[in-house]
């Protein structure tokens, strides 16, 4: 049976040595967010997900859901109780506005105890966490009357949200969707089609689940231009609030899926469901925008959440293990064999997944303060600059967390050898549950073609002009610091394939577009590697001060200094390798023909 | 539904047109083998693939096997019919001895049948391979009484053979195996322990079971020089060769694993069976050995047929989903959209897949080739070579295809977006199947150590540098042909890349062996990229030629060019990665303290 401990020290040291928290104090809700307060937040979130949801991890994947004939959905054993614990928590509306019950407290916070959440119980996660993005979605774009029906109970838990954009026939290229919706006397739509991969679409959790769908409203222009975005509940709200009349809006199937069992994915039948229109019409995937982005970094932080608890696994094994002997001679000759953290390319995998894993914590804080400034901030200009950096930021951490995140829990598995094949060590259910991070939310590939095709570009280049003046200054203000260079080195390099990378694209890939579709993989690559170095940076220059203001500290920071110099010895030269292929080009792969595949 | 179709009029161009199967005529056993005669085996066994075996991978993997109170396993619906066929077609038997009733003919074309029959139905291959490698084993090993009971029926396929390695506490480190042997007046041995992991320890598919068992007689040295092996049959054979009394040897317990559900994983307890020696005492590794090393060519085959099956169905999806317009404007305006592949990221992907896949066919031909050579050649000094490169290759095949078989079969999945993720299509069993291959039959890590700690030093580097000499002589011999330049140029920078590699090593690892390990896996890559460019080599001159001698094979032979540059364009790029890594030594990873992990 897997094991999980969150993370809470590395998460501290992040959040004071790193990021000096203390610089937030002036935002709306990070006021009274003392050092203890947040590490007493995160202890209480911890101690939720290591004795509650974990225990239901590998049971759940294993009982998996249940739909019956009458379109109902029954969640494992122990989800129900589980959830009640997680609401009455308050843990849905952590970081929700206070107007509607929410206790304000920074987005940070509450994506930090869904990194542990997710750890804990991915599959569980989803349920919360999707009623989280609905939340932000209804927040930025609905009527005041909406939000005061729907917020209280989404942020309370008693409701839970779902995103409804998929359909049979598109998923990607939503401009083709069907879903109708036809506009009835009383200002709601009466919605009609079929969407499918509805996670936490039907389930026994809550009195209510609050879906928003997209659909086309009569008479709308084709393509996305026509597409609106509509709350669709299951039960029709009474005047007072309570649940009412069950709409038309219902589970048809579930899919039996690779991994995540313990979620249900659900066929949703909409049969001229009553719908009421969040936002402007036909500005629904502007509205939806809002919640994507919101679950794009919430599937990023699942690749991640992923890789912590494979390592802890893949750790706590290789350390059990006895099996061989060190190259160099017996390191344990009393035992009959060496444990597997001997051998070098045990210690190659286990600082693979690590290197990464604290260079991502990092990059998350990063961009969730970001998340928090843009929304935040009392000045315009850090808003807009937040909000460049976090756009820009997004579909890499999407697309970089969840293919390393399954890439680790692969390594993790295989530091089992036989015994990591075997269900009842759960470490190829976090392979498995991994596996959909890399597809959902927009499969990574769509990630690249965001971050090449429009963030890039967007506002001139300024996301990106604004993280290379960053890690530059970064760059120049330790540069004289002699400890600092192995790290400096590693980014400089990483940094100028980036740089490189995109001089191409500007001068290749205007005229031919698909020049930017066929190194856009590797750019987002290599962005990742160049973001996590910057980070790898930031944690070295805040161990160094710790480990000399405090001796205590000292083993602690030696670890994270020797992880820093693995990263860049050995993880940051790949960038070379992902800007070669940028510098390909498009022509090889565009000129086989398509019969010929 | 996955389909399969297997690659005849790929398999027969590399046959033909590469290796120039003719030249082989003098060998026992290609004699017979004229281009009709292969060709006609194989599209007989591809016909069996594809209309008996692949329809049962599905429903395989659904149903999986069943242990039963009495501690019989029930195979899936339909496997007893598909192995019927599969003994009844010679199959087993193909490439087995003509003197205990087997067909005699090449290897290679055994080694094909498997690569199509994995493709098709990889837990149902793994009966009929693992009775292959115990034939080899016992043909090679035991004495011939014991060959001429078991030889026949075992070539027959009426009884099916397993490997009996690991124990709960031992994969890898055998030395601490602690199965027991004890001698017996009749010059038998009572056998008794427990194994683990046993791929098709027990099922309904055969009449009898043949073990090969490693275990220690009473009074061996410990560790790996105490070690002898046995056979031990599920059912005595009588005198006159039938299944006589029950031996006691039975499975006590199959496991829930990942993937390969058709395929029994048996716990197999040994309860003073009787057994039955093979070669000498206390050198049981060493005839093992003829049985793991035919074992992990069949499983570095499983990598590429996985691959394989995987590719054909992601560009058969590819080909009917229409989803977004190319970047370059639509290219089917007359359709709703475009189909998937239009879009640069997707022909990556493929491109990536099949760009292995054709050179990884290449390889295994290559090799097999050799290991017939080594057999059956009348040169000694041939025989030897032979024995040499296939020693030397064989790690770098089990580690390089199966990575690489289980990263396509991921690549092949994403290309379906969520329908990749759910079990109808058939991509997400793919991906669970794929897995094993790269833990069993030693796991990868081990293979990159057997590559770097024995292969390359074993007789003073023999091995290796024959294969140096051999990929610089093929391009000393092409380079004056112009066409051939962008090929050449590849291959020598992954050569120069794998041979400043090694350097480093004699230079770095004698004093430091960390540094061997440290490096082993990149080295083991950088290895199979250096050998699948020399194979895109020899696939590009095959096909300038066969283009020019015969117009109608235009179109295919100039996809075969374009992959090939695909391949050199952006996956040999990799090779200076794998370099960069190994010169960074072992000192970082081994300077983390064990408790720090």
């Amino acid at each position: 049976m897997p094991t999980y401990q969150a993370p809470v020290a590395d998460t501290l040291f992040l959040l004071n040595d790193v990021f000096q928290w203390n610089r937030y104090s002036n935002l709306p809700g990070f006021g009274d967010t003392t050092p203890d307060i947040v590490e007493a937040i995160l202890q209480e979130g911890a101690r939720l997900c290591e004795e509650v949801l974990q225990p239901l991890n590998i049971t759940g994947d294993k009982e998996g859901c249940v739909r019956h004939a009458d379109g109902g959905v029954t969640t494992p054993k122990g989800f129900k109780e589980a959830y009640k614990a997680y609401v009455d928590g308050g843990w849905i509306g952590l970081a929700a506005t206070a107007d509607h019950g929410g206790q304000g407290l920074p987005y940070t916070l509450a994506a930090l105890i869904n990194q542990y959440s997710a750890s804990a119980n991915m599959a569980f996660t989803m349920y919360p966490g999707l009623t989280q993005s609905a939340i932000a979605a209804i927040t930025e774009h609905a009527s005041d009357a909406l939000k005061s029906i729907y917020l209280p109970r989404m942020i309370a838990g008693v409701w839970t949200g779902t995103m409804n954009l998929t359909e049979p026939h598109c998923g990607t290229d939503l401009g083709l969707l069907k879903t109708r919706a036809v506009p009835a006397a009383d200002g709601s739509y009466a919605i009609t089609g079929q969407k499918i991969f509805i996670s936490a679409g039907e389930h026994d959790l809550a009195e209510n689940i609050v879906h928003l769908v997209l659909a086309r409203i009569e008479g709308a222009p084709a393509g996305t231009r026509g597409i609106s975005l509509f709350i669709v509940p299951k039960f029709l709200p009474n005047a007072d609030g309570t649940p009412g009349a069950r709409n038309a809006a219902s589970c048809g199937s579930i899919e039996h899926k690779m991994g995540i069992h313990a979620n249900s994915t659900c066929v949703m039948n909409f049969d001229g469901a009553k719908g009421f229109l969040i936002g402007e019409a036909n500005r629904g995937l502007n509205a939806m925008f809002v919640m994507m982005n919101e679950a794009r970094l919430g599937v990023a932080i699942q690749g991640l959440a992923i890789s912590d608890v494979a390592y802890q696994n893949a750790v706590a094994y290789a350390r059990d293990r006895l099996q061989g002997r060190a190259l160099t001679g017996p390191k344990s000759p009393e035992k009959p064999a060496d444990s597997l953290l001997v051998h070098p390319d045990i210690r190659r995998m286990l600082m693979e997944i690590r290197a990464f894993n604290e260079a991502a914590s990092a990059l998350t804080i990063w961009s969730c303060l970001h998340a928090d400034m843009s929304r935040r901030s009392p000045d315009e200009k850090e808003r807009q600059k937040s909000d460049d950096l976090l756009g820009l930021m997004t579909p890499v951490m999407k697309g970089v967390f969840t293919d390393r995140g399954f890439d680790n829990a692969v390594k993790a598995q295989q530091v089992f050898g036989g015994h990591g094949y075997i269900a009842e060590w759960g470490m190829e259910q976090f392979v498995r549950d991994a596996r959909i991070a890399m597809i959902y939310e927009g499969a990574n590939g769509i990630q690249a073609l965001d971050l090449v095709g429009r963030k890039l570009r967007k506002d001139g280049g300024r996301a990106l002009t604004a993280f290379f003046a960053e890690t530059q200054a970064f760059i120049k203000e330790n540069g004289a610091n002699a400890e600092m260079t192995p790290y400096l080195k590693g980014l400089q390099a990483g940094l100028g394939d980036l740089q490189k990378a995109t001089m191409w694209f500007m001068q290749n890939a205007m005229a031919k577009p698909d020049n930017a579709g066929a190194g856009s993989y590797d750019y987002m690559h290599l962005f990742g590697l160049t973001a996590l170095g910057y980070m790898w940076c930031r944690i070295a220059r805040a161990a160094m001060e710790k480990k000399s203001a405090d001796a205590s500290a000292a083993a602690a920071m030696d670890a994270k200094l020797t992880l820093g110099r693995f990263f860049m010895e050995r993880m940051m030269p790949e960038t070379s390798a992902h800007l070669a292929r940028i510098q390909t080009g498009a022509d090889t792969m565009m000129s086989l023909p398509a019969e010929m595949f």
